[in-house]
C-alpha cells in the first residue's frame, strides 16, 4: 500500500531515494522516539521536537493547556512533521559530493483535539506504547485531574513520503584519481543498559518489557 | 553572553530547563550533524531535515537551484530551525511523568542568499567543516560549475533558546510507593570506525582529521 503522490508529498529532488510505501514509512516513524513538528506563530513557521505515538494511520502528541505549538495546530487544523535517522556520513574526494545515508519521513496530516477522557487515554496510551512497547501495562494510568491538565491531539496521516539513502560514496570518475581519502563513517543511535531510579524499592527487578526494549535497540534504533 | 529574551524565543513551559547562553546554544548546534528547518509552502508550515554549518552567529545551508525549501526561505527572509539530542528516556511509575533528558535548541534568524562564488565558498566551507572538522583541506574544492548549480543561504541568528533536561525520574510522592519499575534508559548517538570506499587507492591511509572525528564521537555526539 502506498500514499498517493500529490502536490505536497511528491519528492522532486533525489527521486531514487523516494518511497511512498506505508509500511516503510511506519517503520521509520516507529524507530523514532522524537519527531519535529512545524507550526505557525504569527505567520512565521516554527519547528519544535516532540515525542509522539502511532496507531495505524493516526499519530498522537500531547502538550500542556497553554502550549503554543499544540494550540497553533488545533487552530490551523493541518500539520507537517518529520523524522530522520542519520545512518552514515559519506566523505567523498570532492567537497561537493559529501553527503549522508539516512532514513527520513515527512508526514502531512489533519489535526483533531481529543476531548473526552476515553479518547485522551487512547492517545496517551499510544504515546507511551511508542515510547517503550508494553510500558502502559506496567505504570500507573493517568488520573482525571492529569487528563484535564493535558491536551491530546490526533493527527490523521493524509499523505507522506520517505527518503532512504543507503549507498556508497560517489565521486566523479576524474576525482577518483585524487589522493584524498574517501569513505563512510557509520552513525548509530543506541540505548544503554537501564538504570533503576535511586529510591526504587530494592525488590523490584528490571521488567521484561524494558529488557526487550534494551535488547532491540542496544545496537541501533 | 546571552540572547535577549523576546516574544519568539522566550520559553514559557519548563523554564528551569531554559538557557539563552550563546556558548551553550552553539555547543548544541555544533554537536548536531542535522537540523530541522521550518518553511512555508502555500501558507502551510512544513519541516525538513538538512545538514548545516556554523561560523560565529551565522549558519549556512545549501540546496539545488529548484529546491522548494531554500527558495521558500529566500522568499520569506525569516527562518526557524531546531536541533535535538536525545540523551535518555525517563520511565516513571506514573504514565503521566514519563519524559526524556535532552539538549535542544531553537534558532530564529534572517536569511540571505549568497550570490558570489567567494561568498558561496565561505558557506560551503562552513558546512563541510561542521560535517567533519578540517575536512575542507583534504578534499577537492567546488568548481565554478558546481557553485553555479548550488544555492547557498546564510542565516544570521537573531534570537535563540535552548532547553537542557538532565535530571532523574520524577514521580509524585504517593506514586513512589507503587510496585512499578522506574528508571532511566540512556540514549547515545555514536559513530563507528571509518570504512574506506571500495575503490580507494590502497596507499591512502585514514587521515588524522577523520581519526580525530572518530575518537571524539565514538562514545557519543
Amino acid at each position: 500500500m502506498e500514499y498517493k503522490k500529490g502536490n505536497q508529498n511528491t519528492i522532486k529532488r533525489g527521486k531514487k531515494k523516494a518511497s511512498y510505501n506505508i509500511e516503510e514509512i511506519n517503520k521509520i516513524l516507529d524507530a523514532s522516539e522524537i519527531c519535529h513538528i512545524a507550526f505557525n506563530v504569527d505567520g512565521l513557521p516554527q519547528v519544535q521536537p516532540i515525542n509522539f505515538g502511532r496507531k495505524g494511520n493516526k499519530l498522537y502528541i500531547h502538550g500542556s493547556l497553554k502550549n503554543r505549538m499544540t494550540n497553533s495546530l488545533i487552530e490551523n487544523k493541518k500539520v507537517c512533521l518529520s523524522v530522520m535517522h542519520l545512518d552514515a556520513m559519506k566523505l567523498s574526494r570532492s567537497a561537493f559530493h559529501h553527503s549522508v545515508n539516512y532514513r527520513s519521513a515527512v508526514i502531512f496530516g489533519s489535526v483533531k483535539e481529543l476531548k473526552t477522557s476515553a479518547e485522551k487515554l487512547v492517545g496517551l496510551k499510544s504515546i507511551i506504547t511508542h515510547f517503550v512497547p508494553n510500558r502502559w501495562d506496567f505504570c500507573r494510568e493517568p488520573t482525571e485531574k492529569e487528563l484535564l491538565a493535558t491536551k491530546v491531539l490526533e493527527i490523521e496521516i493524509e499523505s507522506a513520503s520517505a527518503k532512504i539513502a543507503d549507498t556508497e560514496v560517489s565521486d566523479n570518475k576524474d576525482d577518483e584519481k585524487l589522493n584524498h581519502w574517501a569513505g563512510i563513517i557509520p552513525i548509530k543511535t543506541i540505548c544503554e543498559y537501564p538504570i533503576a531510579t535511586e529510591n526504587l524499592k530494592s525488590e523490584i527487578k528490571i521488567p521484561k518489557h524494558i529488557l526487550e526494549f534494551y535488547e532491540k535497540n542496544k545496537n541501533g534504533f
